[in-house]
């Protein structure tokens, strides 16, 4: 089968299509026609080998993300059968099969299937951003109708699900956008109260929409310096939800209002695998929520083909993208 | 009435008795016959002029922790009468009155009756202590039978009630102490297993406890350097709960292992007078553990009167003591 493959790390240009071996399916797992994969952060650190500990093999087959056509189902695998239609975030990491291919072996357990109100390609923009989006606010955070959420990045991967889950979880949603146009895709996709944060600082924000008292909720999904801001943002006894935590940070803020936060990171299930399942139960809640019109992937205007991931990458990481980047067969 | 009050802040030299009114109940509150006061960190940093921002004006009577006798009721109090023997941590801050006097007026919100099977000097060492161990372990972390627990500082104040409202939750407990007298205490208290935390660093002790995946829950007590020995012990999408974070901390252990860090302070409800009456009914709940025997106080084998409140300070700042440093009327 053909492959978008990386035989070193580095920059965009070391994706080469080569010929690889079309994998066996295996005990509990499924083969799947890969029709469309996006692009996540995590998959671009992986190439420029920010992250070797769990890095796939060389030559290595990148992206999780997938939808697809199941051609095959391994021994014990009783919830899909050849000809399903499925999407989940399913390898791209150590000891696994990636999505940049024409076949991706993938856990059954990783995987559900796709919600049918969505072509391949936006049900392929959902997998991990969604269960990210999920774990944090409807697993940890668990919020409750008539919360304040305050939702950072509206229309980033995980952002712009995070609004319309904490809004269908019947939560007052406030987001964060830099520019007007940003600010009406993020009504759009159900946010009550959009703020611009190149406009007003966290105090000013927080004076104006709680009355200086802080939001229940505060989901950072951008890390570093936002997160001293996502603890500012929060009310007394309030909670934040990061999704990168990996710098050091003052703890001061949460002493002073006796602050919860979870750190969610997605890959954890996964990569050790442990309660997978767990991400297919997910993402057959978030179909349900496609289906009924309550959540939808944001897509950039520009997608690719396999052919042009590199591509696809070098605009991904540019930073000017609108949701999610999508790669199609 | 006499008090033991300072009109400055620094060493524990600066208790003087002096005389003050008697003070008037109010709506809501209840006149207190002190009979027994603890000594908390708090009390010494108030007392150093380490918190201005939330110490009592001057002259200050300072202590929070209270066991005494109800003398007088205010309008719209049902929940007591004069005589009945109550405890509470109820003051010591600014604008109320502090527990190192004859009398003290308190917001009947947090108070409950005294356990019965506790004197006075027994009960004035619990309030502050027992609320923060629910608060952290209860209300936060929601501790589960069977799941695995480390508490640190096994004969600290929040330490010891942290061990045994563990055990009556049906965690399996481990603690960390510094010596082996300290280690029979633990033991006693109902921690099944007592690390010596001098002897073994955290891998040692979580690969042979733990089998390296770490704890379901750890309980930070100490704070700064320990935390980060907290974010190590514990295992993946585990708890640590923190009742000091003022320090600045790598927070990428939690990021690497998906963890939720709840920060406990257990004074805002008082402060804030926000759900004081929350106070009220984990005390009741924690008189009722200790009548059944599930909870009890350690207590500083060396006792204090209220003229000698400054060398009890000595004491407790010494880092001495085991347990709670009482002191009686």
């Amino acid at each position: 089968m053909k492959a978008q493959a990386i035989a070193s790390f580095g920059e965009p240009s070391v994706f080469q299509t080569i010929e690889l071996p079309k994998p066996e399916v295996i005990p509990g797992h499924v083969l799947i026609r890969v029709a469309a994969t996006s692009v996540n952060p995590v998959d671009f650190k992986l190439r420029r080998g920010a992250m070797p500990a769990i890095a796939p093999e060389f030559p290595a087959v990148l992206h999780g993300d997938v939808a697809g056509v199941v051609e095959a189902v391994g021994e014990g695998v009783t919830t899909f059968k050849p000809g399903d239609e499925v999407y989940g975030c399913a390898g791209g990491f150590k000891g696994m099969g990636g999505a940049l291919a024409e076949y991706m072996l993938a856990d059954a357990d990783l995987l559900a299937l796709k919600p049918k109100s969505l072509s391949m390609k936006e049900a392929a923009a959902l997998p991990l951003v969604a269960i990210t989006a999920w774990e944090s606010l409807i697993y940890r955070a668990k919020i409750q109708p008539g919360q304040t959420v305050l939702v950072h990045a509206a229309t980033g991967g995980v952002g712009h699900i995070g609004i319309q889950l904490a809004k269908w979880a019947g939560a007052k949603v406030y987001t964060t956008v830099s520019s007007k146009e940003k600010a009406a895709i993020a009504r759009d996709l159900g946010a009550d109260t959009v703020i611009n944060y190149r406009q007003q600082t966290v105090e000013e924000y927080v004076a104006e929409h709680t009355s200086g008292k802080g939001f229940d909720v505060v989901f950072d999904t951008v890390g570093k310096d936002n997160l001293d801001r996502s603890f500012a943002a929060a009310g007394m006894h309030g909670t934040v939800v990061s999704i990168s935590t990996r710098s050091t940070h003052d703890l001061s803020p949460l002493h002073a209002k006796g602050l919860t936060l979870h750190v969610v990171f997605m890959l954890l299930r996964m990569l050790y695998d442990t309660q997978r399942a767990e991400h297919g139960k997910i993402l057959f809640n978030v179909a349900k929520l496609v289906d009924q019109g309550k959540i939808r992937p944001l897509l950039d205007p520009k997608s690719f083909r396999f052919s042009e991931v590199a591509e696809a990458h070098r605009y991904a990481e540019s930073g000017q993208a609108v949701g999610k980047v999508v790669v199609e067969v």
